[in-house]
């Protein structure tokens, strides 16, 4: 008879995993050049070198002015001033202003010394080459930015742990930082295994099946900011799988079996995983359809996953479990958010208690909201998921959905 | 006195764009593995060559049965088999069932022949080698799935224009498919503009400000599934400009501008687009702030913009228009939904009804929803963007968002 079952929910077998891992670990960090930043996470706090902007800068293109001549100026009674110059683009001022006077100003350029504010040309009536009349009052400070207005030296501009977005890499280099510190990329070496399994370029016989797994949990580890290791395919045999799981486990950070999860007479992942090292196996099978036989691990503080032999549940057990865990061990602290729609259910969906499921729908566009045909099918197969948009969670605690209940859709 | 700006919400100039590019060109494709299709737009359908699963699987350990043979089954009054071995995986089955007999089948396997259904092994209790009691009925076609229940040869099973997605590579491979024709990802030239502009590892001397759109935008153009060409930086000069931006113009498939596009006695980025040749500047000026001297153009069927020179603009820009056009040039039909959480305002925000506001946020987790506190500076900083977890869209016919309200963020 099958052993008992001591299922976890999805999240809290996550949080037993990563508490179980000691986070005072440094992780191994690189130096790399900002330009292939995108995506890393910050291995330390980045302090700004510099104060932006360095000198005060007009944010319109107008006339540098002091405010005070500008007061009470309106189009019935301008302000005249005497232009004296203009200040050039991208070099000191050579123009001082006095009492009365005004100096041509861009965008983004310097403001003419002794000036505290900008007119916008737009408020303006040019009267000849000397002569400008402002037609409306600026306040002192209008249209301009104080030096380190934008950042001051000393200031942490980018946390530990944060992954660089494209206005990060803007707001490092315009401080002068080219190169960071980022925490190394995870690599998660993955295992699939079974006499039935033969590679993806190979054609099968009757009775055998193509690897699929490693290739769609290859590509969410990359999307995940990890680095896949496929191990290849082990036959059904423990000491083959032994030897390639201890090779793999020694170049990477994260192991990952495919099939053989399941309660089988098979089932030799959880030994395999237990032989490794200390502590082997803590957690065997999840309340989460699909998904129920994934079992989770740790050798030498290394993560290990026993993933499901189906693609469903070997993507669904991935996304709840080890892409987490991929961005815990990057050192990244606020992982991003998984995209989602909100939708209303377009059919019922049974289900237990006490178990999370997971169902792929299709959206489609109504006239009033966004529709999420739930896609039902009595297994797991990999076209469930390539014919869905997304995926919808049944709560734990619930016994199902009903039609035109809203659903938060998490896109897959 | 500056020209009149005839400006036009960002969605208008989207369409009016895409309206105008002839979308019965030919993008070019090229055939790639699928180890690095990942993201990627497929150029034509994809037909599937085989039907799957090729022979009827088991979705549970158990045995292989005659339905019919477990009818009336119960833990009281099982029903009596004689197991007359195993089906091995990977090989064709050497076993035929007749009457009152079973083989032992494994999760992914064949089903013995002429067998119709499978009892878990959870339903049966084994007697000794031979003999299994099967403990409660099965109906025909219970744990197994039938061939062509995955997918049929014929069936369309990616269509033209979806970007490739981890579960795609797994059903495409499933079927022995191993490359793909996509589209070619465009090429996007991007040239910065201006004499107080330095390249981003020069130090800066009093007035001169380090390039940072370029990176910005190039970090933008990656995420979108384009490759960046950055040209450089052009002096304040029409003939350097114009000759920079044909060289740039004649290896991409959209160019760029960075600076330049505001109404301003320097702005003569319109001016070098109408040079480029025909049709020209075709919009210029959006009801967007940040983001109203934007300009659009068309050179030769390519699509030509003109961002304004402050960073928070350019993003805000590209992200409305010219993200949207890579997709388009990628061939791509369903471009991904941007991330967005729904979080409640903290602050009160102004705007002018008529104009498209984003207003950067900063998230903050409350015990009953995500606060959006609004980043409120009076010009456009690299590091309210830098600070900010995401952007609030004011839209065109409100004058302004209330604390409390309940808004979408799109997370930037």
């Amino acid at each position: 008879m099958p052993e008992f079952f001591n299922v976890m929910p999805p999240q809290q077998a996550l949080q037993t995993l990563l508490a179980r891992l000691d986070v005072s670990l440094p992780r191994a960090s690189e130096c790399i050049s900002l330009t292939v930043s995108l995506g890393r996470a910050t291995s330390t706090d980045i302090i700004s070198p510099e104060t932006l902007p360095a000198f005060p800068r007009s944010t319109v293109d107008g006339f540098s002015v002091n405010a005070i001549d500008t007061f009470g100026a309106t189009p019935g009674l301008p302000s005249y001033l005497e232009v004296i110059g203009e200040v050039s683009m991208g070099k000191p001022p050579s123009i001082s202003l006095n009492t009365g006077q005004t100096a041509v100003t861009y965008t983004g350029g310097m403001l003419a010394d002794r000036a505290d504010a900008v007119v916008m040309i737009e408020d303006t009536q040019q009267i000849d080459e000397h002569t400008v009349e402002v037609l409306r009052p600026v306040a002192i400070g209008e249209n301009m930015v104080h030096p380190g207005e934008d950042v001051h030296a000393g200031d942490t501009i980018i946390a530990q742990g944060k992954i660089i977005r494209p206005q990060d890499i803007g707001a490092l280099q315009s401080v002068g930082i080219n190169h960071i510190r980022a925490t190394k990329k995870p690599r998660v070496a993955l295992l699939s295994m079974g006499d039935e399994v033969i590679s993806s370029d190979q054609t099968p016989i009757v009775g055998q099946i193509r690897d699929i797994n490693t290739h769609t949990i290859s590509a969410m580890i990359s999307q995940s900011g990890g680095i896949p290791i496929p191990l290849g395919i082990a036959r059904d045999d423990f000491d083959e799988q032994l030897k390639m799981a201890k090779s793999g486990l020694s170049e990477a950070d994260i192991l990952v079996f495919s099939a053989g999860s399941s309660v089988s007479i098979r089932d030799i992942t959880a030994d395999i995983i237990n032989a490794l090292g200390d502590p082997g196996v803590i957690i065997h099978g999840l309340s989460l359809k699909p998904g129920k036989p994934a079992i989770i691990g740790i050798i030498d503080q290394k993560p290990v996953f026993g993933l499901p032999g189906n693609p469903v549940s070997a993507m669904i057990v991935f996304d709840l479990l080890i892409r987490p865990t991929i961005y815990q061990l990057a050192g990244c602290k606020f992982p991003p958010e998984p995209s989602t729609v909100i939708a209303q259910l377009g059919a019922n969906i049974p289900s237990a208690p006490g178990r999370e499921d997971y169902v792929p729908v299709k959206l489609e566009n109504s006239d009033v909201s966004i529709i999420a045909h739930p896609i039902l099918g009595k297994s797991n197969l990999i076209y469930t998921l390539a014919r869905a948009d997304g995926l919808i969670q049944v709560p734990i605690d619930k016994s199902g959905l009903y039609e035109g209940d809203f659903v938060k859709v998490r896109l897959f």
